[in-house]
């Protein structure tokens, strides 16, 4: 999951194609805003990783592909910020989009960037469109309903919510989608990639929570201590933070497990092993050696 | 522009798939509610008809067209009824989605009418994939930034506005979509369409217009007057009721000219002039006659 470099220039390309010079300009600019800089570019990046370890032949396609899953991922945050949920204040260090450029480009710019994700990812497969159905299916599910983020987010207005469908809907299945977009842009089949997606995904949402609760808000680039102003679910809530570490250990450990057979394998086992020591908070990371 | 029941029946299959058994239940009830009971579906009985006119040989593909459309158009609404846009109280004679549902639901219903529309597409195609790059272009440009429906709303946030290019934008575009998906999807080329679908969505526009102004609220099943009460641009308010109608019926006229030359040109002439007469409202029809 190095890379960074390519998956920032992909993503570039990709927003400069909608932020041309008929675009109304507030709206150009808080696209921009909303996907740059990013964060750690998690998703993206498994993307990349995935299709490498799976005999990448066409760069293109993954490039659409992880572009793709980065601006869903953007587009997520954009609409989890607003008022009528989380009324974040910031986000990745900076004002979030809603308090920089108001409400109703908050609400637009969430909605083009999830256009923007299908239109790359047909643009991108042009000279491979044989592999662009795939790459739909396995990107749409992972968003819509009924089990993708919009759903996940959706269980937040819900009296009963089951913790696991919710967290694997939220959180997990852009992992999914990131993983097995990864395989499908390489022309091999997605669906085995999905449980080690899944599972990532439950490490990293774990991580998630620990970050919540014991990161300094500097680092972290927005308020903690979110999910227990919101009544939201939190591992560390529920099993303390020993018990969080020691599940996260566990799910990491399964992920890992869970890679298919493929040509790279080992590589991406390796990869996955020091790149996850990242999701913990520093702090944390002291705290547990 | 018959085919109502066959509009429904597509609408009907594609919303169904969603609203599974895993998907919260309320979120699940808010997109039946923003999609059903529709209003005159213009849009993907357009589509439909342009299909037929270039020789439809795989209905499954129009439907999906049809259906990726409306799915758009209902999805736009709801967002544009939120309160940081136009705070509707009613659309389609009930209460909008906001106002029923509350305001998280209704940014996912509109997130989630949007995955829902390029997840059909691909669903829709299957049996000709060879059609599917083509029609998510067409819809993914008519969607969003830089010169579609969203980028269309975003001038609203601007100070200086181009009219015409917000009305091509917000209303012209999704026609335009429909037009051009009509014929891709009936293995056709799409652009020369555009022209067809522009002054089509032009006419509808001023049609809008007059109906904002000159309508029964129980006949439009919305407020009228929201033009001069949002500051927005309205043909009536600028050229008065004999300019606008004068306006109207000469890019209706234009429209029907432009439609390029297909194997149904003369029924699709015959059907849109018809179809035209249901946009004015009734008090207007009397008016001008």
């Amino acid at each position: 999951m190095i890379a960074m470099n390519r998956v920032e220039q992909a993503i570039d390309a990709a927003v400069a194609g909608v932020c041309a010079k008929d675009c109304p300009p507030k709206l150009a600019e808080a696209i921009r805003y909303a996907v740059f800089p990013g964060g750690a570019r998690i998703r993206p990046r498994l993307c990349l990783a995935v299709a490498a370890a799976c005999g990448e032949d066409t760069p293109a396609v993954t490039d659409a592909a992880a572009t793709a899953i980065e601006l869903l991922h953007c587009a997520s945050l954009v609409h989890d910020d607003l008022p009528c949920f989380d009324d974040a204040e910031t986000r990745r260090g900076k004002p979030s989009v809603h308090r920089a450029f108001g409400e109703p480009l908050a609400v637009l710019v969430g909605d083009g960037l999830i256009v923007l994700a299908f239109e790359t990812l047909t643009r991108g497969t042009v000279s491979a469109p044989q592999r662009l159905p795939a790459l739909l299916m396995t990107v749409s599910r992972s968003v819509g309903a009924p089990s993708g983020i919009v759903a996940g987010q959706a269980w937040e207005c819900e009296e009963r919510v089951d913790l696991a469908s919710y967290q694997r809907a939220k959180t997990g299945s852009l992992f999914v989608a990131a993983a097995a977009a990864g395989a499908a842009a390489a022309g091999a089949a997605p669906d085995p990639w999905a449980l080690f997606g899944d599972r990532l995904g439950e490490s990293y949402q774990v991580a998630d929570d620990i970050r919540d609760v014991a990161a300094n808000p500097d680092d972290l680039g927005k308020p903690v201590g979110q999910d227990e102003n919101h009544g939201r679910p939190n591992a560390v809530l529920k099993m303390g933070i020993d018990g969080a570490i020691g599940h996260f250990k566990s799910l990491l450990s399964a992920a890992v497990d869970a890679i298919p057979p493929c040509p790279g394998r080992e590589a991406l086992r390796d990869l996955i092993v020091v790149e996850s020591k990242r999701f913990l908070p520093k702090e944390v990371l002291r705290h547990a050696a």
